[in-house]
Formats: C-alpha cells, structure tokens, sequence
C-alpha cells in the first residue's frame, strides 16, 4: 500500500501530451497495490489509473498483461482497458519506470463476502475464461507445482519458527502435490489471483474484475481452486462450504467443469494453498528494511492446507452431486 | 503520505446512509496528507474526498476548519465544501475517528511555481482574506510568536546537531521577533499553511485552495509573508525576487496593504520563516519509530532565515515603490 515513485505535475504533464485523452484534471497517488504505484488521473475526457510498475514486475511480461486486458475488454468483460498513446503503444515511461494508464472502473472490494458474492464471481471466472480462449499469447505459471520445491528451499529452513512442524506439513504436501499434480485438464488463460481485492461490486453486482499481473496459461479448474481458497475460509481455517458451493454453481451455470476437473478439485485446492503459503512465507521471512507493505501471514494457509488434506472429492467443496 | 486508519466497504456503507449523496461507487485510499487519512470517494451523486482526522488534529477545533469551508465556498472561494448529513451535521465517526467528506476539487498541485503562479496565488489569498471578512468564529493562531519559545524548547538542545550554530541563530531571532512583532495589524481569518501542495492548478489557472486545518484569527500579512516563504524560495535558499513581486501585486490588486503591513513585511516574514523552521526541527528531532512520513528538512527554513535577517523593507521583497 504505497506511492513508490513520486511524480511531478511538470513530469505527468508531458506524459500525457503523448495520448488522446485531454487535459490533465486531478491526479492522486492511490495507497494500495503491493507491487506497483497507481494514480488516480482524472482528465477532460474522462477517469483513469495510471501505473507505474516498480521493481518487482518482469518488464518481458507486460505485453501479456496488456495486450490480454485489452483482448477480455473487447470481449466485454468488465476489466481495465489500457489506453493507447498517439503511436498505437499502451506501454509508456514515466519517471524512469515502464507506465500504463487504463481505464477507471467503478466498484468496491468486499471485505466479508457472502454466498451470492460468490456465486457472482464463479460466473464472471467463467465468462474470464471464455473470453481469453481466443486469446494468442502465452505465459507459462511460473508460481505453479514446478516452482514450489525452489519457494521452500528459500524459506524452509524457517519455517518452523513461523508454526511448530509446518516444515514436515510443507515436505508431505510437496511429494503428494508433485505425484499426483492433474495434467491434461481444460486450460487457458487463467487470472491466478483472484482475491477480493481484485473483485468490484456495486452493491450487490459484481462490477469488475481489476490486477492482472499473475495471469497466465493453465487449467482453468486450478484458477477455481485460487478463488476457493481466497474467498470462503475465514483467516481461523474455518471452511464455508455454502459459499464454496456457490462460487462451484456460479461457474458451472456458465462452463460446466468436465468430470475430470472435478475430480481433480481437492488436489488443486491443495496445490493452490501452497502456492500461497509458499509466497507468502517467503515474504514474511524476506521484509526489507523500512517496507512500506505489511506482509501478509501465512499461516492463513497453513491452516487452509489442513481442510484440503482431508478433502476426498468435489462433494467437501460444496459441490452438488 | 499514508492511509492511517482502513475502512472496510461494511463501515463506509452504512456511514453513507446518513447523508444524501447516493449508492457507492468506488472508495480509493489517497497517499497524500500527512495528519490526516483520504480517501477518494465516488457515489451515484458526484465525486468527494472523504477525510478521517487522525491524532494530531485537536477535535475541538473541527467546528472552526469545517464551518469555515462552508463559509468560504458559499462566498464563492474554491475551496472543498463540507456535505452535510440528513441530520444537518458536517462532522460524523467513522471507524473511531471524527469524519468528514466534502466536495471533490479538482486541479493540481505545482511542484515549480513560476512567477503567474505566484501572482495567481496572491490574488486568491487576498479573495480568500475577503471572504472570510465577516466568519463569524475566532481560532486564535497557536503556532505564532507566543508558542515559538515553547517550540525552541522542545527542539534547541539538538538544534547544532542539524546545523551548527543553529541554536544560536535562532535565540537572535527570538529576542528580535518577540521584541518587534507587530500588534494592531488588519487581520481576520488565514489561511496559514498555504504551500503548493495546498493550491491547485488547472493548466496556468488557480482552480482552488484546500488544507484549511491551521487557518486561525491572525494578520493578513503574515500569511503574505507565509506564502512569500513556501512559493519564492529555492531549497537551497535562492529567493526569487521577481515571483514575490508578484506575489504581493497579485494580493494588492485585490486588497492594497496598508503602510503598516508593508512596514511589517520584512519581521513578518522573518516570523513565518522561524515558525517553519521550528516545527520542522521539532518533527525532525522526534520522528516516531515506524514513521510512514518523511519529515521535512529544517535547514531550507535556517537559509530563508538568512536572507529575512538582512531584508530592510518591502522592496526587498519585489514590492514595487
């Protein structure tokens, strides 16, 4: 949550005489995103989010990011459209960083979601997912089971001054994740962060879909599992199934899952657990000096991993049948 | 620069039932503001700033800021209007802090001033002296010449650790300010803290003044001699002669100094620049653990001194005769 680099009046102002979108109005550094620094920019023609990305964004990727929310734009999913400047090029500099301005959308994130919250964002993870089928660019998951084993070989040793045993619980989890990981299943593009600060609702409408800078090419059913975890346990572990169920019907009422991506549910789940609590243990254990970014706790998913351990089938998920 | 207290979609929602702007649209947390928490505020009804005062702001004092907005704008200042809830009151509670939200202004804030915006700004302060003319309610100016000894106190043991021979200077300066401060000057209601971060543009136009939390009952001139500080000084201490010059013809096209205010320039100024230099060194000397704020350099206060201890009189300002 934090404004890394400050821009002047005199360095935004030249910036904008490359696009098309009128006098500069307001602008405003926006306290959130962990990544990047975002401005709200509001100018004759209209409100925007300008983007600066810091340090720890591959400069190689952002033509993926781009290029996929302008594809989902004009799909008419409801997400930030970039805004190309006079030379046809959304990506600019600014202040010595790479710099995108995009749409404003509208909407709130919801702090405590509730069932139809959920079975809102099964439907619009469907239509995502629809809409980037026809998508031509590529992005491996470079966060996917491959990356783990090296995620804990940098935090490992730690880990267990973060929660007694949770070494030996990540070890167990890693040989039973990398035996048995599902291959094959229907993929795509996949948003791979779906928390519910990336989700906008006007009251009770989901609104948008916001931050695609995890995107990327994999099963479809793994990004699912992504939204299960993010949105129906409480920070305690405690499991809402209904909402689980919700967000599984909310999905299927637009893309029916195969029976195999069914099947493959729990062991998704539980690889998407670890995903996070890799990161963020990580993260935790990695705070630089003077941060300005909270880190967030993983033992949220150590908790998490406990449920999906247990998981036997879709049915644990909420699923109906 | 740092949102101090987070507002949940749950608690801004239901604090937005008393008042009658509309559903909500979008919230965003501003990095700006370093007493008190912004957010950007989108409704149905239009767009606002939304602020939550934190520690350092007396609460006391809230009737006195937002009554004067409210007076100001309806004499036709550009400054951020308090909205009043259903039940008729500017100042609620939100998430445990006294809060307001007022109109949304836009413009932008001039990291260089040239000499058009300085004459801008005079002319805007002098409207905003005007305005205020007939406020009906009193503050007096804590943060003038009574509290600088206090302040001296707090700050001067450590004051040669900042720059040497700094103590020494500032005890000269105190016997002099506190011997020879004028009394008896055409006064009313200023602004006080009126640096360009405070004052925004809309391409070379003056399009509003906001941050009304130090305005008080004190000398017009002295907040002449404010400004004079903050807008025509380099950090290095350089003084532009000819942005003062227009400074001060830009305020006496609307309301003409008297010859005991273009007496008193000189001290005024001497005063305002000790008053900076002070809270700044008390800051400096004293940033908590943790500080999400970088405080600001003294020193540049110290090298405006330098130039106030030799000024004779008015024309060494840029006043023309």
């Amino acid at each position: 949550m934090a404004v890394y680099t400050e821009v002047s009046d005199e360095a935004l102002t030249a910036f904008l005489t490359a696009y098309e979108i009128g006098g500069l109005l307001s602008y405003k550094g926006i306290a959130e995103g962990v990544e990047n620094t975002n401005f709200f920019l509001h100018t004759t023609a209209g409100s925007y989010i300008l983007t600066l990305y810091e340090k720890r964004v591959r400069e190689d990727d952002l033509p993926f990011f781009l290029n996929l929310m302008a594809h989902l734009a004009r799909r008419g999913l409801a997400c930030p459209q970039p805004v190309r400047n006079r030379d046809g090029a959304a990506l600019g500099r600014l202040c010595g960083r790479p710099a995108v301005i995009v749409s404003f959308l509208d909407g709130v994130s919801v702090k405590h979601p509730g069932v139809h919250h959920c079975r809102a964002l099964g439907g619009a993870l469907a239509r995502l997912h629809a809409a980037g089928s026809d998508f031509g660019m590529v992005r491996e998951n470079n966060l996917s089971v491959g990356a783990w084993r090296g995620l804990f070989a940098q935090a490992g040793a730690q880990a267990d001054s973060v929660a007694p045993g949770l070494a030996e619980r990540i070890r167990g989890d890693l040989a039973v994740l990398e035996a048995g990981w599902p291959r094959g299943l229907p993929g795509g593009v996949i948003h791979a962060d779906l928390f519910t600060d990336n989700v906008f609702f006007i009251g009770d409408d989901l609104s948008g879909l916001i931050d695609f800078y995890f995107a990327c090419t994999d099963a479809f059913a793994y990004d699912l599992a992504i939204c299960l975890n993010a949105w129906c346990f409480e920070a305690d572990g405690r499991f809402h199934r209904d909402m689980a169920g919700a967000l599984i019907a909310g999905y299927e009422a637009v893309r029916p899952l195969a029976p195999a991506e069914v099947a493959a549910l729990p062991i998704l789940c539980r690889g998407a657990a670890l995903r996070f609590l890799l990161t963020r243990l990580v993260d935790w254990l990695n705070v630089p000096p003077g941060a300005l970014v909270q880190p967030k706790d993983p033992r949220e998913y150590d908790r998490r991993l406990s449920f999906h351990r247990t998981a036997r089938d879709a049915r644990d998920y909420g699923r109906a049948g």
